[in-house]
């Protein structure tokens, strides 16, 4: 699909991602399982990881199929975390994608249940026994994942984020939070796409992608904040200003606007700069969605 | 090990498995998340999911650098599920292995992301990068590994679980539910252990041990069943009697305690008679494993 535009491509590619997340988060699991897991996963969302593996996938010409499945994957792990996060016991938020949240609708048990399963799926997707996807990328595919989503990635930033509720925090340690607790899913699904490469990629190329990744989580992040405070309820999905109703640490409430706007410039330069110096030929999706990442408006 | 008696195969067994997850499980992680998983994991439970890969590594004569990542991957799911399930939107319980449970210790959030952070850990340690484990092995085992412990496996028998409190079950309804919820960890740990073998095992062998691995499942549900009214807290190191208190369906509480212990019986029965047709040399440890589940008095 090389020969597409950028949203010509990303129509396609989302499509895809969503007709395959249809078919393979079952809906036949046992006592209303199933319909809470597709409940927090189909439908919604910006699916920014799922393009981030599938754009990295283009970027070094690798192995298609698994690239569509690692997607799903960082995917299934991004759902889990919005449902487990949006319990009564952590953000105890109501609203997320325009919807009640899934303890809302299905109570906090299935939600709990529905995000352990969820979590579980992602890996159950990356290693298929049809021979359709290398053994050893499946198994690079899970010790990618598996790191990105852990204690030294996303639920160890979460475990910060727990901590700093109240608390000033200077700008590297909100920058470290959030290299936890967005960035390394997000970092992480660049990784996954690299890694479908069928021969590997070289190791030059496989640091600048990581300094690319590295940029885009903290952008998404520092524009993640600047909407929390600029956009409203409905734009967004999700309920707008409770960051700073809830006392948490942003950039804006650390920086201001106009500085976490000029920061999310400068990341967006960088992350231009890292494809530069990757030398791949083919990595004018990832440009595109480093883009599409800073001038989004939900 | 093969020459050792069982008590001490077992006992050097488990204190490998211990040492393993000291190692393991990080007591870096940020922001008091790793004190939490160790917690959980360490220096508590019988183990006997570890013991089953272990024991089946053995009858295959298989991986043992593999067998112990996924006997200490297995015991990673289950402390998680353990973690979750006492939580007070699940079962509220407040004591566990003799200690506080990790919510009550920790407060629910933290319990949250800890059990979270164990089921991405299980992944990653199947998914060593150092090359000590062949790559389609470590694949085969994250396979194993998410069917068992999925929508599919554990978090659905949970989810019928979740449903079926305060309402009669039938005996084939109980059995479907902990052919899931105890059972698929259970037979997958005896499976994880047979894919350690490094040329793989036969058709038949395979179809013995999952037999025989369906057969202990379920001695160890029923079994569970019977000291959860035979035994008192202290012994259990869990609160006992909850299960009738909660109103939850039973094999005691649907057969009586004389059936149900001619249940165990005949289930140790069939995992005896699974073995014999497995034509494996080497299942002894698997053959005392499963006397020990229905003997035990914990």
């Amino acid at each position: 699909m090389t020969s597409l535009d950028f949203p010509g491509w990303s129509d396609a590619q989302l499509a895809r991602v969503e007709q395959a997340l249809h078919r393979w988060v079952p809906a036949d699991a046992p006592a209303g399982l199933g319909e809470a897991m597709r409940y927090a996963v189909l439908d919604g969302g910006k699916r920014a990881r799922p393009l981030l593996v599938l754009a990295a996938c283009e970027a070094v010409r690798g192995n298609d199929q698994a690239a569509l499945r690692a997607a799903c994957a960082v995917e299934l792990i991004h759902a889990y975390s919005l449902v487990h996060d949006d319990m009564p016991c952590m953000d105890n938020d109501v609203l997320r994608r325009g919807k009640p949240t899934v303890h809302v609708r299905f109570g906090e048990a299935q939600a709990l249940l529905a995000g352990d399963a969820l979590q579980a799926l992602a890996f159950e997707l990356l290693t298929p026994g049809d021979g359709s996807v290398p053994e050893a990328m499946q198994a690079a595919l899970c010790r990618l994942l598996a790191r990105a989503a852990g204690s030294g990635g996303m639920a160890g930033g979460q475990a910060i984020d727990l901590a700093s509720v109240g608390k000033p925090l200077s700008e590297p340690q909100l920058r470290g939070m959030h290299r936890l607790k967005t960035g390394a899913l997000l970092q992480g699904s660049v990784r996954m796409g690299a890694a479908c490469a069928p021969q590997g990629v070289g190791e030059a190329a496989l640091a600048a992608l990581d300094d690319y990744g590295a940029a885009v989580g903290l952008a998404f992040q520092v524009v993640d904040d600047i909407l929390d405070v600029t956009a409203d309820s409905a734009a967004l999905g999700k309920t707008a200003g409770k960051d700073a109703a809830a006392d948490k640490p942003t950039y804006v409430s650390l920086l201001g606007l106009d500085a976490s706007r000029a920061l999310a410039r400068e990341l967006l330069a960088q992350a231009h700069r890292a494809l530069d110096a990757s030398g791949l030929p083919d990595a004018g999706r990832l440009r595109a969605l480093a883009d599409l990442v800073v001038q989004r408006n939900r």
